[in-house]
């Protein structure tokens, strides 16, 4: 880190900063102008949120400036390669682009398997669905929950599809783990820590979605949340951050984060561009440069009747208009080097 | 709601438009211009959230347009009165000023206690202090837990003081609700439902921060998440927003919520400007401005030494520069003819 | 409009309200609840602004949403085809991708005729270039001014390129309209509204950026001053708006605009992924995602010598990745049927 | 300035980077770490802009953090003491609160003068009133033009009030200073920087509006521009910025920038929060907010008949209201130590 100082101060302030420094494993190197001091600290960087904030308590100083990155597992110096997650007979984040499709809620079993068996029917190979929706109405319809579960293992019995659902609440994670293949952390949860924790435990890859007004560095700190547990299995989705545009847009959907991410991280990268724009008729367009971008897949919401979903049917797509997607972003994956297999 | 046909629709479609609002029991009032139809809906809003996104799926509808706000137990209309909180002796939300005020994190017996005595001397009656810590980083102190907590009830029973503590886990409700006076809910969970349904079951008072995106109807519906479990006894804390300013704030602290909310809602409104700017030489001006808005409280972070604080050191003040604060702070209240008592 | 009425109105409120409305010629649909009363108006919409801030500022008026676009003739609704621009043999909104590159300044004139010369060898039509240069300090370089112009003149004569450069003050754009082929309004300039009033005059195609934190319907009015004029020749160009993320990024290109814009207006709509994201590793990919989302061309920033550059360096790209890029685009461009001559 | 290397890179590439910066006048600190290099640059800094970007072209720099601010005149290093501008008789910018008060936009001479009267009569010594009005539509009011600076000259020689207006096109700023005593540039033009160059020349005081989302630091640069010029008297003025919360609020009052521009510069400060809130019910809170936070003044809409007013009607006062205003503002003013003459 960099600690800059106020102008003019006293050798003893300065020697403060040094020594508070020293004590805590770092090596320094001044950097002394006229009327201005940088201290430069490097190593034992363990325990950087408290020296940082300590430092900036202390009068005399300017502010302080971090230099490198405060996550380890999830980046690419941790890591070389990229990160690719089994998932039965699938890989996330290889060669193999994947799709994650299917209605937003659970709404019943015919519901369900319906859709399933149409997505199964069209290629793709796992199956989204909520059993547990956080919504912002207490109102608001919150899911079939346990039920909700056991017709998605049904679907995948049926349909060979994997499945991957939301849990929000750390007293769920094991009952839902019992029944999904992929753990969905959603938005509002992303810094939800004791969940974190929680989803850690149970050896599943975790699908953590971006918090809507995180920052990517925060993003990546939630990452390292769940792999500083031991569980590397990490895929990071993204799907809109809040902006000041409300009209023609629910969230504002972020492509730039694609490689970003892929030279930060390597951990895999999916797009969400339901939630991302919450708009169907954004949705192809926004999953084309998705992967034109380089994302290894897309989260998708499909509903064969979008006028009776309980929850989100502006931005499910039809089955015919689905279908028309895939190919679309079949041929930009095929031009991105990327196999549908 | 006002439901926008897009220009030159069939009867047919508009039919179904007004069947699907009927049989919700919607009436509906048509307004049909040259080209353009537009369908107000009055009553039966309970299933608002559902009907929006059902007409919004429907091929010839533009958008559609919410009129009236989403809460009920928490909005103006339901309550005419403001709301005043009863905690022991104190009431929160009446014509008293209340300060919340100790450090960021509890960190060690004697530290808690020795803030603990110089805030109850300060003339202050409610002490923060956190027990369980949301950090950014995994590597982070994330507070002593139940020890923390114990300390907590020790410095009450030394000062008199009253104790507001966060939650973050669902599982830990029930032993901070045994300490606490009153349930912290921290901005990372406005939206963590699960969490908002358990707090609101032990009867106490519960303080809800504001997200850092979160729009002021988000909010509030957080507040009627607890409300429509029965507890209508929510504080609403303001604690900064995310902005584009990076560098000479943490948080952007929007005042302008104080007004708004006291005319939307009931409830108690307080404001933290030490998580609101994140620099303490800020706090006292803001807390300042935050009186002279209308707030009915300040929550401030106080520490004896913050140069040793485990977390939020930069915001936090010293004794000394607290208790300037609290003469300033007292001047404005009295002109805005609000007691210390 | 809508006008939302208070609860509990009087008579004499909601016909004061309605009074207002027919005398300037809409047409009144009234939904009458228990508590509320909603006015729906139709027509007369050429003094909606007027008449909606003077409907807020009547004490029983709750508020008044707009339902209609304010725009006229950038809308779909006014010309059901894409507009197609041309210049000289080119055609800008058409099959034809179009891609504009060159230097962020004119630093000199071989430096300028060597890019030039390069861009020209790549296949692409159109150099773009500033002799006038809006920068954050007064203490940076300005642009060459008219000897900047001078050296553009000089390049189209000797590689054949179009010119599209940026003007930033009414009192020269006569002068640069003389050099120009395309006039470039700039992201700081958007609502810069004397300055819109005259680029409209000099019947030349003017490329419009969008602001930092323009919305959509705000960009589409700043076109919408130009056409006013009658010069229906407008450009838009996404380049990035504010947000909370600053380290990774200098803006957030937001490519939803795309398909957004080509459903609300008929104009061609480019992006320009150099300022967009401010760094030279993302220009590639977020200039593939752009083509992927249905965009009509690009804007890329090339230099040969980008650490010697004297403005916007580190988003330039060197002439052998530029190179690539084109190779990388022009495959997505096939996919999307795109041509690019 | 920090340069920060990525890891592990050569010698060749770390002297280049420490060869720029020497041929550019930097003195040099390295840190070196394992794998790390930091490059500390002290000095030199009048061509930082320029070097910063070269640095980051280079392909072994990670990136470059800037340590110093990049304004001068209008810093607190390069003077002391506050800046106290005279106008006429009056200060801003001393003990002497300062608010300017009157109408959106000059409507007819009968209008202004009878508003003018009422300003004067409540105490307030400068009249503000548009004369060129900049309009989101070119189909909306853009004001009277030379005929509004005629009435706004006849008002001060009737009332004796001051006048502050704006000037939007660098071709009116002659004629708009010959009859305005402060000259204003608003929030759209903030960064307009042939106008900023332009009001510079008139030896007149300038009002500069904070952008729409504009940093502190590109805020107090546009003043820099005006100061580089030779012309000192540069008021800054906070009037909102762009958020994500679009319901309740036209824009987002900033105060805390208040204390920090004390802080960072020594111009004086004041609020609109007029526009600041755009609803008139939020005026007076958020002015008493505003000088609790330690502004010099305010600038306020007054309309005596807010509904008939043909711009931002719903954020004018009436003559009563604004009355009441001013009393709560003398109350708080006079605890801040502040006179009102």
């Amino acid at each position: 880190m960099i600690v800059v100082m106020k102008p003019n101060q006293g050798e003893d302030v300065i020697q403060k900063v040094v020594k508070k420094l020293q004590n805590n494993g770092y090596r320094i190197y001044e950097s002394r102008g006229v009327n201005n001091v940088l201290i430069a600290a490097v190593g034992g960087d363990d325990k950087y949120d408290y020296i940082k904030q300590a430092l900036e308590s202390i009068d005399g100083v300017e502010r302080v400036i971090p230099i490198f990155a405060p996550y380890k597992l999830a980046s690419r110096e941790f890591r070389k390669e990229d990160t690719v997650i089994r998932v039965g007979d699938l890989s996330i984040g290889g060669k193999q682009l994947q799709i994650m499709a299917g209605p937003c809620a659970v709404e019943s079993r015919e519901q369900l398997l319906e859709i399933a068996t149409l997505v199964r029917d069209s290629g793709v190979r796992i199956l989204r669905g909520g059993a547990y929706k956080p919504r912002t109405s207490p109102y608001a319809f919150h899911g079939l929950e346990e039920k909700g579960l056991e017709y998605l293992a049904e679907a995948r019995e049926k349909t060979g599809l994997y499945i991957v659902t939301e849990v929000m609440d750390p007293r769920k994670v094991e009952l839902v783990a019992q029944y999904a293949d992929i753990l969905q952390i959603g938005a509002r949860n992303m810094q939800n820590f004791p969940l974190l924790m929680e989803v850690a435990k149970y050896n599943k890859p975790v699908l953590l979605k971006r918090g809507l007004s995180a920052t990517i560095e925060e993003w990546i700190m939630a990452a390292e949340y769940i792999m500083s547990q031991g569980n590397h299995q990490v895929i990071l989705c993204e799907r809109g951050i809040r902006s000041f545009e409300s009209i023609y847009t629910r969230n504002l959907l972020d492509l730039s984060v694609v490689p970003i991410l892929k030279e930060l991280t390597h951990l895999p990268v999916i797009v969400d561009p339901s939630h991302g724009t919450g708009k169907w008729r954004l949705v192809a367009p926004m999953a084309r440069a998705a992967i034109a971008a380089g994302a290894d897949g897309l989260m998708i919401e499909v509903h064969h009747h979008p006028e009776e979903a309980v929850c989100d049917g502006p931005q499910c797509l039809k089955p015919r208009v689905f279908k028309e997607l895939l190919k679309e972003v079949e041929k930009i994956a095929s031009v991105m080097g990327r196999t549908g297999d």
